[in-house]
C-alpha cells in the first residue's frame, strides 16, 4: 500500500503540474517554495479579471481563506466555478473557520460551490465547517485531531469530500476510508504555514492521483520531510530551510521506508 | 529589576496570548514566526467585515502602517476602536511616518484614536509623529535613536503613551521613566522586518504585563536573540533563521544574564 | 570591461540608493532583503494616495506585475509617470506576460508609458511582450533564454529599452550591444523570486550607472552570489539564506574574479 503513495511523489516530479493558489499573504512565499521543492509549478494570482484565464492553465486549484477580503471572495468563487468546468481537483483550506462568522460562512459557501473537494484543516476548523454548534476559540485548534473525526466523516458523506485533519496524527477521511499518518515533527506546529503548505501540496498530488491517495501521500511527504528537517534544525527558524531541502530531496523510496500509516477498516 | 523582565518572557510562553496583527505584506511571515517563537499565537486578518469579531478574540492588537491603503486604514480604525472597548493593549508601528503626508497623517490619526498606546518606531518616525516640522528623508531613519528622546517624551506626556525608539541603543520612554537597552547586533539593521517584529512582540508582552515593563522586556528579548544569532550567522541571510531559533530558545534566566540596560532617573 | 561592472557594485554600497518597489506579495520579503544585502534601501508602497510622494524620494522605480489587481495597475501607472518626471530609471518585470491577456496587455501598456525602460523577464515573457503571436504556456518559461534574443532586440530598438532575458545564460540586450552572463546555479530556478530579486537589484544598479552596464553588473552579482550559495546549500531551502549572505558579502574584486561574460559584436 505504502509503495503506491511513493509512486505519486515521483509522479509529481515528472509531471510538474501547474497549481493555481489563491492563498493568504502570510504564507505565499513558503507555499510557493514548498510547491517548487515538490516538483510542481506554482501560480499565485488573485485578480477577478484574469481568474478564468489563469485557472484554465492549471492542473489543480488551491483556495485558502487565511487573509480574506471581499474582492478575494469573489475571485475564489470564480476560480472554483472555472475549476469545476475544467474538471481539475479543488482544495479548500478553511483557515480560521469557527473563529469569525465571515470565515465560517465563506468556507461553507466555497465548499458548497466546489463539491466534491479536498479539504484540509485543523480539528477546530473541520468541526466548524461541519457543524455550526461546535465551540472553537481563535484560529489555532484547541482540539486534538481525533476529536474531529466524526465531523470529517459527515463532510465526506455529505459533500463526497476527501477530508484531512492535520495534527500530531493526521487523519485522511473519505466516504469509504480512514487512514492515519503518524509521521511529523513537533517543530511543524511552531512555524507559520505548515498547514497551508500541506494544502498546496495536496493540490499538486491531486493533480496526478485519486483524491484519497493524494491526501495520504501529501501528509506522508509533509511528515517525513518534517522528521528529516528536525534532525538538522536547531529550532523553528532553521527548521524552515531544512524542511524545504528535505522536501526537495524526498523520493518515493525514502517515503516508503519511513511511512508510518494506519488504515482503519470501516 | 532585570529579573522582573525575565519573568515576563516566561509568562508569555505560559499564557500564549493571541496577538492580532494588521501589518505590512513585506514582513507578515517573519512577524508571525517571531510571535510563534516567543510563545504567542499570531492572528493576521484585515477585512473590515470580521475585524470586530477577530479583535474580540485577541489579547493585544498591533497596527503597522508599512503598506497602507484606503481599505486597510478603515480596518485599522475599527480594530483600534474594538481594542479600546475590549481594553486590550494597542501597539502602533508608524512605518515611514515623515516620509509621506499620508503616513504622517494616518499615524497621527491612529495615535489619537488609540490613546493610550504603545508606539515603536525609529528615530525619524518618532520625531515625525511628535512634530510636523521635524525633517526626515525616506523610510529609514536618518537620525540616531537618542535624537528622538525629546519627541518621545512629548508623545508619552501628551498621549500617556509608552514609546520605544529603536536603534543601536533602544530607548523606552514613559511619562515617568526612561530606560535604555544596549543589547543587539549590527545585522538587525541589514534585514527587513526587525522593527516590525519588535512591534509584534511588544503586543505579546503587553498582553501579560504593564506597558513600560513589556517594552523593556521586548527590546531585551530582541537584542539578546540578535546577539545570539550573530554568533551563528554568516551574514544577514543566515541571521534570520538563527534569530528565530534564539528567540524560541530564550528563557528568563538567559535574559537576566545577558541584559544590558541603563535606567535614567528623571 | 569586467572591472567597470565591479566598480558599480561598490558604488551601490556607497550610495545606498532608495529603490521604490511595486512588486508581488510572494516575493516582497525576499526582494527587500536582497536589496538590503546589496546595500540599497528598499521602499515598498502601493497606495495611489502616496505614490507621487514616495516615488519622489526614490532613485529608481521597479514595477513587477506578479500579483496584479485593478487598483495596483493604477498605482503602477502613476508611479511610472512620476518616475519619468523625476528622470529616475524605471525597471519593468512583466511576470506572466503571455499567460493571460490581462498580464500581456498590462505589461505592454506599462512599457509604452515608461519608455525608455529596463525590462527583465524570462524568455516566454520577453517574447510575449514583443509579439502577440508568440505561443507561451503558464508563468514559467517554456523557452531557453536564447530563443528570445530576437524579441529582446525588437523591444530594445522600438522602445530604446535595456532588455534582460534571464535563464541558464542571461542575455543583456540594448540597441547597440548584446552581452551574455554565464554565471549562476541550477538552484536559482528551484526557488521563487530569483527573477523578481534580479529586477529589484537592476533598479539599485541603474540608480548609479548607465542602464546597459547596470544590467550586466546585476546579472553578474546575482549569478556569482548564486554560485557561492550553491557551495554552501544542501538544497533550495538553505540556498535562500546563503544566497543573501553571499550577496551581502560580494564586492567588486570578487565579481571581477568570477565573472564569466561574453560580448557579442553586432
Amino acid at each position: 500500500m505504502t509503495a503506491d503513495y511513493a509512486l505519486l511523489v515521483d509522479r509529481v516530479r515528472s509531471h510538474q503540474p501547474l497549481v493555481h493558489n489563491i492563498t493568504n499573504y502570510v504564507v505565499m512565499n513558503f507555499t510557493a517554495n514548498a510547491l517548487l521543492a515538490m516538483g510542481a509549478s506554482p501560480i499565485m494570482a488573485h485578480a477577478l479579471e484574469e481568474m478564468e484565464d489563469m485557472v484554465s492553465l492549471a492542473s489543480a486549484l488551491v483556495v485558502n481563506i487565511g487573509t480574506l477580503s471581499r474582492p478575494w471572495i469573489e475571485a475564489m468563487k470564480l476560480a472554483i466555478a472555472t475549476a469545476r468546468r475544467q474538471q481539475i481537483p479543488i482544495v479548500l483550506d478553511p483557515v480560521g473557520a469557527g473563529a469569525t462568522p465571515l470565515r465560517t460562512r465563506t468556507a461553507r459557501e466555497l465548499l458548497e460551490l466546489g463539491t466534491p473537494m479536498l479539504v484540509r484543516g485543523n480539528a477546530s476548523e473541520i468541526c466548524a465547517l461541519a457543524n455550526e454548534t461546535v465551540k472553537t476559540k481563535g484560529v489555532d485548534s484547541t482540539l486534538a485531531s481525533d476529536q474531529a473525526i466524526e465531523a470529517a466523516q459527515l463532510l465526506a458523506d455529505q459533500h463526497n469530500a476527501t477530508v484531512v485533519i492535520s495534527g500530531k496524527v493526521d487523519h485522511i477521511i473519505t466516504e469509504q476510508s480512514h487512514v492515519e499518518v503518524h509521521n511529523g515533527s513537533a517543530l511543524m506546529a511552531q512555524i507559520t504555514g505548515t498547514g497551508c503548505a500541506a494544502s498546496a501540496l495536496l493540490g499538486a498530488l491531486a493533480a496526478v492521483a485519486d483524491p484519497g491517495d493524494a491526501a495520504v501521500a501529501t501528509m506522508l511527504a509533509m511528515g517525513i520531510a518534517g522528521e528529516l528537517a528536525d534532525t538538522q534544525a536547531q529550532g523553528p527558524g532553521t527548521f524552515v530551510p531544512h524542511f524545504l531541502d528535505a522536501l526537495a530531496a524526498l523520493d518515493g523510496e525514502q517515503l516508503s521506508a519511513q511511512a508510518r500509516i494506519k488504515i482503519n477498516l470501516a
